[in-house]
C-alpha cells in the first residue's frame, strides 16, 4: 500500500487492453490453424442514436482487426418486435455466428426481455440472458458480462489476490454493477453493494479498500471518501461542459483528488472503457470455442 | 427501535407461516373452484439421508394438507444419473405437476448441474435452476428460494421497508446466501456479502442493521457482534450435545446474548425454519397458476 497523501498508481487500462487483445489474435490464429474455426460477431443496431453507432461500428472493427468474421445488421427505429426476434432466431442458427450482440438500449416499443429470452444463451455475448446470469450467481459463469470482467482482470494484475478485501460497488445494473459484485464475491472479497438509496454513501466509500464505481454521475466521489491506499475503479463515462463549447469526458470520480488518497486509480479515458471490448472479442472466442467443443480457453 | 439493554422483541415463524398458510390455502380453494386447477408438486429423494427423508416427508405432508396433489420418488442411492434425468424429463411433462424438489445434496455419480440443467425452470420451485437464478439477478424474479423468501416475509412484516437499511448477509450458498442478498439489494437495503474468508467479521456485523447468518456455525455470532437495536435472523439451524445424552438445536447465533442487544431477533427452532416450507407450497401455488395461464397471484 502506498503511504497516505502520495500520488496513486494509475491503472493504465490501454496497456492492459492491448496485453489482452494479443493473446486473443495468438489464440484465434491457432484456433483457425488447428480448427479451421473463424469466430463470428453479429451486431444488431436498431435505430440511430450515434452514441450507440459509434459503439457498435467499434465493436465491429476490433474484431475485423483480430481477423474474427463480423456482421452488422442495422436495423430501423420502428422495426417490430416480431422482425427483431426472428432476425436473433436467425443469427442464433447461424453456424458461422458464435457471439451475437444486441446493442441496447432498444426502442421502448420493444421489450427487452422478449429479445434476451429468444436470444441463445450459448453466444450471449454481452451476457444478459437470464441463463448466463444464473450460471454467474450459480458459480458456474460461462459467459461474463464484458465490463466487470475487465474491471477483474485489472485489478488482478495491480494488486493480485483481493481475498478478504473489502470491495464496494456503486451502481446495480445487470450490465455492471450486479456481475461486478458477484465476481468480487467469487474472488473471496466481502463486498457491499450501494446503490442511489444508500444512507451515507462517503462513510460506505470510506470502508472499502476496492472502490468501484458505476452511476454515470460526474466527478460524484469525492476524493475525502476514499480510503487511504484503496484501489479506486471508475467504470463512468461522463462527457461535460470544459468552457468555450467544448466538451470533456471524466469519470464518477473526481479523480484529482482521489488520485491523492488512492494507492491504485483507473483514469477516465483510458482506464476500465479500454477493456470492455477487448473482453467482447475475448467472450466471442471463448463462445466460438465451446460451440465447436472444444476445450474452454486459458484468457 | 428498542433501546440499547432492553430485551429483543421475538421474531415469530411459526405464526406468520400459520398465516401465510391459511391464506395459500384459501388462494388453492378459489383456483380450484374457479379454474379446476389443483397443484401438484413432485418430490424427488435419492438414497437414505434420514435428515432428508424427514424434510420431503414434511414437504408432501404439507402439500397434502392444502389439498395439493402430492407425489413422492424415492430412488435408491445407486441410481444411475440417467435413470434420475429421465425422472425429471417425465415430470417436465406431467401437466398435473407444478413443482418439482429434487432433494439436495445427490450422491456424488450424480452431477446437480446436470440435473438443475434438465429441470424446467417454470416447475423449479426451489428456485435452483440457472434461468431462475438468472431472472433474480435481473429483476425478473419469477420463482424463488423459499428460505430467503421466508426470511423477507419476516423482515417486512416486523420492520416494513428497509429501504436505505446496512444489511449484511453471512453465507453465500446458492440456495441462501445469494438469492437472500439479491432480495435484500431489491428492496433498496445497502447489502454486504461475508463469509469465511471476510476479515473482521465481528466489526463487518456491528454495521448491520439488518444482520442475516447462515454459516452453519452452532451460536458463532456473539451478542457483542449485534448493532444495538439490529434485526438479527438465525438461518442456522445445527444440532448440538445438550448433556445428559440429550440434544438440542441452536442458531447461528448466540441467542441469549444477541437478544440483550438487537430490537428483533427470530429464534431456532420456531424462527425462518417455519416459513421454508410454507414457502414452497407458495412457490408451487404460483408455478401451478403461471403453467395455466393465470394471472400472477398476490401472495
Amino acid at each position: 500500500m502506498t503511504a497516505q497523501n502520495s500520488k496513486a498508481s494509475i491503472i493504465d487500462g490501454k496497456a492492459h487492453a492491448a496485453k489482452l487483445k494479443a493473446s486473443i489474435a495468438a489464440e484465434a490464429a491457432r484456433l483457425k490453424a488447428e480448427h479451421g474455426l473463424v469466430p463470428g460477431l453479429a451486431t444488431i443496431l436498431v435505430g440511430n442514436d450515434p452514441a450507440s453507432e459509434v459503439y457498435v461500428r467499434n465493436k465491429n472493427k476490433t474484431a475485423e482487426s483480430l481477423g474474427f468474421k463480423s456482421v452488422h445488421h442495422h436495423l430501423p427505429a420502428d422495426v417490430s418486435e416480431a422482425e427483431l426476434l426472428a432476425l436473433v432466431k436467425a443469427l442464433n442458427a447461424d453456424p458461422s455466428v458464435h457471439g451475437i450482440l444486441v446493442q441496447m438500449p432498444l426502442p421502448k416499443h420493444i421489450r427487452e426481455e422478449a429479445v434476451l429470452d429468444t436470444l441463445d444463451p450459448a453466444k450471449d455475448v454481452d451476457a444478459l440472458t437470464p441463463y448466463n446470469a444464473g450460471l454467474l450467481l450459480s458459480g458456474r459463469a460461462h459467459l461474463v458480462s464484458c465490463t466487470p470482467m475487465g474491471v477483474m482482470m485489472l485489478l488482478k494484475e495491480t494488486i493480485g489476490s483481493i481475498a478478504g478485501m473489502e470491495a464496494l460497488v456503486i451502481g446495480r445494473s445487470l450490465l455492471f454493477g450486479k456481475p461486478a459484485a458477484q465476481l468480487l464475491l467469487a474472488a473471496n472479497a466481502t463486498v457491499t453493494m450501494a446503490h442511489s438509496r444508500t444512507k451515507d454513501l462517503a462513510e460506505v466509500c470510506r470502508r472499502a479498500d476496492i472502490l468501484v464505481a458505476a452511476i454515470g454521475k460526474p466527478e460524484f466521489v469525492r476524493g475525502d471518501w476514499v480510503k487511504p491506499g484503496a484501489t479506486v475503479i471508475d467504470v463512468g463515462i461522463n462527457r461535460v461542459d470544459a468552457g468555450d463549447g467544448k466538451s470533456k469526458l471524466v469519470g464518477d470520480v473526481a479523480y484529482g483528488e482521489a488520485a491523492e488518497r488512492a494507492a491504485h486509480i483507473t483514469p477516465v479515458p483510458g482506464g476500465v472503457g479500454a477493456m470492455t471490448i477487448i473482453c467482447l472479442m475475448r467472450n466471442t472466442l471463448i463462445a466460438a470455442a465451446a460451440l465447436a467443443g472444444l476445450p474452454p480457453l486459458s484468457l
